[in-house]
């Protein structure tokens, strides 16, 4: 089975170099390429999402990836900028279902900036939809305003669009995900003001037919963002759009303090799946070797799971991520007194020392 | 001077009875007239906001709204829902500007789940762009898609548009009430991925110019959702679309864990607004008699500074909500051991002594 790694920008490539090291240690063995993506794509290709990564990434099994972005390509055009290759892989690859578990390590409560009542033994799972919504919709773009009050101005716009197979595959996802777990489903919307998601709510709705088994509920969006903060263990599953998805997510990462530590799956219809960290490029720690390399392993960790099959050896490379943070070993990001700080590659030594 | 009371359901009528008995006691005198609004509204004349109640809402010079909504409509169709009406009078009455402080009083800093030091002093103003966004764009609807992917297949759709003047304004608004606070605004956006928050980003960037005394930053909406998580009193001032702001200034009012007393307002070009507590109609606590008043309380203060001109009572309003918390009075939302719990008549009684 081969293996695309898509090292990327900022402290993408020191993360993934750990992620990789973890993987080589398996008694499994997989055929692993890298390719150059984001800025290092357009760097070397001129384009953030060259050809050649495109083929890779479309012919591997599973693609593991750093993260992309660095405030020196902010001038360039957008679709020049780093940020297309991850939406570029997304739609070509229709990775649709995108699976954020928002989990508090018990030795990390004390990073959280909620009080530990609030958020310990946090372990909720959010599903994104990620090839849909307002961020592919057509028509988009920056106009005169053809009708409404302001007729005859200049207007930026965007679309909103899901059809029915589209909420209907996700909503599956979502439900079955929600079946190996707790049984609680929360399908987020904004069906009191958009067409969009009264139409999303009454589909998944109706998918909910099929899986009885299952508590469903709705929930407003913007009640969603408050229930977060209020009550975050409430929740279970969560499954939305990929708009209130971006929001959701990432709010409920740093709900845990330690979103170093948090993976992510992006998965099509076979589940062949990309899988990155739940933060960023971090360029301005890059290269200082004290990024947490965590969240790639743990990403590794769900790749073996959900695209290759390999869900003993996920489940070793979980244990030994526990372990290590047992030991009391802890990169910058989740330090706190009493512990022992360590950086990218003492990291990585610690979990492969572990395996 | 001329105040419209809409009491709306639930709570709404308790609460807005005490703010009216606020008013009362000032030394200055205003002609009230009450209508129904919301579910209030469909059961007497069939509509949300029926005629008289939006006639009523253009005559006065401010409007006193509580809230609206009850589980007993959801089943209505959507024009005719409890929530069209606060949309309908934000357009009608073109209120384009959300004022949303979010505000933590230091003697409750207990009630929120955020750590103290992460939140004690919390005072930062979310302004909301409300009458444009995705929450009125046209077209949107239910249809067979013309193109894409799923061509043929039945989706809900919706349009996100802002034109440049809207942006324009509510830009004005932001970098106005910054320069009256910390002279620290940040925009926040999805310039990333959407074309309207690209070009809303331009904008605002150019209104910038006008304003050169205040630090202007731009963050995407998902980190903005972090940040607030994370460091809320970093921020100052927030300005962002309808969509993105209604979801941001509802998880910035819940980091205080007092959501009951953070008042709001709406304002159209000239000053002329509509005030309502931030929190909803809570249809499981209606007519018990514990509801908390002092977010309707501070909404009145907030509608005697900004469209009625009396900056003096207003003050005095917000220095007698002080004044109660200062005596240990609390209703339940926001009670804590070592205080006296008091209900909505009390507390009102309370505030209307401390004047
Ligand atoms: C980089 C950006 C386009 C992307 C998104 O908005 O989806 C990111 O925020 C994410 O969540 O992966
Ligand atoms: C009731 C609903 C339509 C409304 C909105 O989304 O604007 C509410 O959530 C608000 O923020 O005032």
């Amino acid at each position: 089975m081969k293996i695309a790694i898509l090292p990327g920008d900022g402290i993408g490539p020191e993360i993934v170099e750990q992620a990789v090291r973890v993987l080589d240690v398996l008694d499994e063995k997989f055929e692993m390429e890298t390719a150059p993506v984001g800025g290092a794509g357009y760097e070397a290709h001129g384009h953030p999402l060259p050809e050649g990564t495109l083929k890779l990434a479309k012919e591997a099994d599973a693609v593991l990836f750093g993260a992309v972005g660095d405030w020196k390509y902010d001038k360039l055009d957008r679709p020049l900028r780093p940020e297309q290759a991850i939406l570029g892989l997304r739609k070509n690859l229709n990775l649709f279902a995108n699976l954020r578990p928002a989990i508090l390590y018990p030795e990390l409560a004390g990073a959280s900036t909620l009080k530990p009542e609030v958020v310990s033994g946090l372990d909720i799972l959010i599903i994104r939809e990620l090839t849909g919504d307002i961020y592919f919709g057509q028509p988009r773009g920056v106009r005169t305003a053809p009708d409404g009050a302001f007729k005859g101005e200049r207007e930026g716009f965007d679309t909103m669009r899901y059809a029915e197979p589209e909420i209907r595959r996700i909503a599956h996802v979502a439900f079955q995900a929600a079946r190996k777990r707790g049984k609680r489903l929360t399908s987020v919307d904004k069906a009191n003001v958009l067409e969009t998601f009264q139409f999303w709510k009454d589909i998944v709705t109706d998918v909910h037919k099929e899986y009885q088994d299952v508590a469903l509920d709705h929930m407003y969006v913007d009640n969603a963002a408050m229930q977060l903060v209020r009550a975050p263990k409430k929740f279970d599953v969560i499954v939305t759009g990929n708009m209130f998805g971006d929001i959701l997510s990432d709010a409920a990462a740093m709900l845990t303090g330690s979103i170093g530590m948090l993976p992510s799956a992006s998965l099509d219809a076979n589940n062949k799946g990309l899988y990155e960290p739940s933060h960023g490029s971090a360029p301005d720690i890059a290269g200082k070797g004290v990024a947490n390399p965590l969240a790639t392993i743990l990403s590794a960790a769900m790749m073996l799971r959900f695209s290759l099959n390999k869900a003993e050896q996920a489940d070793r490379i979980e244990a030994a991520v526990k372990a290590v943070l047992a030991q009391g070993l802890r990169t910058p990001d989740i330090y706190e007194e009493g512990t022992t700080k360590v950086g990218t590659v003492e990291m990585g030594d610690a979990v492969v020392q572990a395996l």
